[in-house]
């Protein structure tokens, strides 16, 4: 197992630049009225595909070697690791094939298909995903990018992390996590803060799992409104960082995402889908001390419907 | 009349640092496929009080001699001059009068309140906010901040072109206009690009104006979603400076405003009002060649409220 460290989050930092883009960190005087803390948001929905993936996909994409490179790639993906592989596979001029649950929202199938790649559908309940993949792998010599359990996708998500350092130090910083990617790789990036990792009510695998000292699953079936932190089980990888730097798990229910999401586009004016606003929520949800601190928020996507967007504007 | 200069422009820059923030300019795939242009947008809506006018009324206001600023300040407006004067004046220590029409959207008049302001309303139909104002100002010795036709205020909006300026050099810029103090302002700080101004249809004085050689009115009563874009007549000073530098006018209509936002939704991540969203409507609209070149567009601010984005979603 190659467990990745801040220099190669650092040398993600530079294969992604000017592919993926350097996303604001802002300020809000509402937020920190809210809470009583210096209050930084990293609006990461700002990000190209409308999501941090793009830093993963980017760089593992980048580090692949040419020739190899050239076979293509593979994904599966509920939806923001979708786009953003078939997106840095456009620009790299690669062809991507993208698996993706049926009932994945409608916007992201969609803009995975308007980056050129090619959509292979399965039934989340009966069908394998992996197996899936593997099985195209075999087929076509293309590499499979993983959604979070590779070093190098790790590493590209916490150059998201190394952005905030450049501005701020932050004692806290609150990141959604499921898989783990994005929470692993900003520990990285972020030594000296403390991590707290946030994940769906009824879908709190990590909690457990930092609990119990080995990795749980959820039970399969279990819905939520953060669409994007479904993942089964967190990957090995993100785990062995877990271990040592995720301080505490806080968990969010759909009513309180909808209302972050209502807040950031009420205070922020940004867009932020469900589980791009569930690390807003933890930070509202009051159960870390936050005053007097200055806190990172990773707001980590915007790829929402109308339709949900409306219900969290009613809510 | 003191017509404001580059000079000045860059003087504003000076004295808001640190009070409006920098916001970010944003590329967008989707946007390119769609105009076949370099699209920049610049994101006015991320400011501080979610619009552009926390740069004039920030620099006007920080222009005040010391114990002139001391006797507060005034201002009449429909929402976001009014938002923007009051928080400005909650930074600077000093109390705010706001003179707002009645039927302002909601989010506005609450915001302004928030920021400690006394917010004093009017009829928008039957009373005449400047004489309210200049009432209000007798009595107390406050300063009147015009909403543009102030050379403070017009350079504090031209910051966001300077900005533009430091990233990339547009051959052509949209921007909403009504008042004129942004679109004046922006062309102070970008002499060498097209500007292309926008204001609602039915509302197009200053197409009007051009055309004439002399500032022209809007008849009464005329309504537009885009509510931050229904000044009765442009100002004098950014008259002076629309004459040498505005090349055309683009009006758009309600509904390609309820599109632009729409777009901005689902490919930017961005909360625009209805006339933040305006320029991006006139880019969209066709009516300007914009091919092959570098194009800058002011998405001039985001305070909406949830039924109006509603409405545009449902668009």
């Amino acid at each position: 197992m190659n467990v990745p460290t801040i220099d190669d989050v650092r040398a993600a930092a530079k294969r992604i630049e000017g592919i993926a883009v350097r996303t604001p960190l802002l300020r809000n005087d509402v937020l920190d009225e809210m809470t009583g803390a210096k209050i930084w948001v990293k609006a990461e929905c700002l990000q190209r595909g409308g999501a941090f993936k793009m830093r993963g996909a980017t760089n593992a994409i980048a580090a692949l070697a040419p020739d190899v490179r050239a076979r293509g790639v593979i994904a599966f993906s509920s939806g923001n690791h979708a786009i953003a592989v078939a997106t840095a596979a456009r620009l790299f001029g690669v062809k991507a094939t993208i698996v993706m649950p049926s009932d994945a929202p409608r916007i992201k199938l969609e803009t995975t298909r308007a980056n050129g790649a090619s959509v292979v559908t399965y039934d989340r309940v009966n069908e394998s995903r992996e197996a899936i993949g593997a099985k195209l792998a075999a087929e076509s010599g293309a590499s499979l990018i993983k959604p979070f359990d590779d070093p190098y996708v790790i590493a590209g998500q916490g150059t998201a992390g190394l952005e905030i350092a450049e501005v701020v130090s932050p004692d806290i910083v609150f990141v959604p996590a499921s898989g783990g990617g994005l929470a692993a790789g900003t520990a990285l990036a972020l030594p000296e803060a403390r991590l707290v990792a946030v994940e769906p009510e009824g879908h709190d695998d990590i909690a457990r799992t930092l609990a119990l000292g080995a990795i749980q699953r959820n039970a399969p079936g279990i819905r939520s409104i953060c669409d994007g932190l479904l993942t089964e089980q967190m990957g090995e990888l993100p785990y062995a960082i877990a271990q040592r730097r995720f301080e505490r798990v806080v968990v969010v229910s759909d009513a309180a995402a909808l209302r972050a999401m209502k807040l950031a586009f009420e205070r922020l004016k940004l867009v932020l889908e469900p589980s791009g606003a569930a690390a807003l929520a933890a930070l509202l949800k009051g159960d870390v001390d936050v005053r007097g601190r200055s806190i990172a928020v990773i707001a980590s996507g915007g790829n929402v419907d109308a339709e949900t967007f409306a219900r969290a504007l009613a809510a």
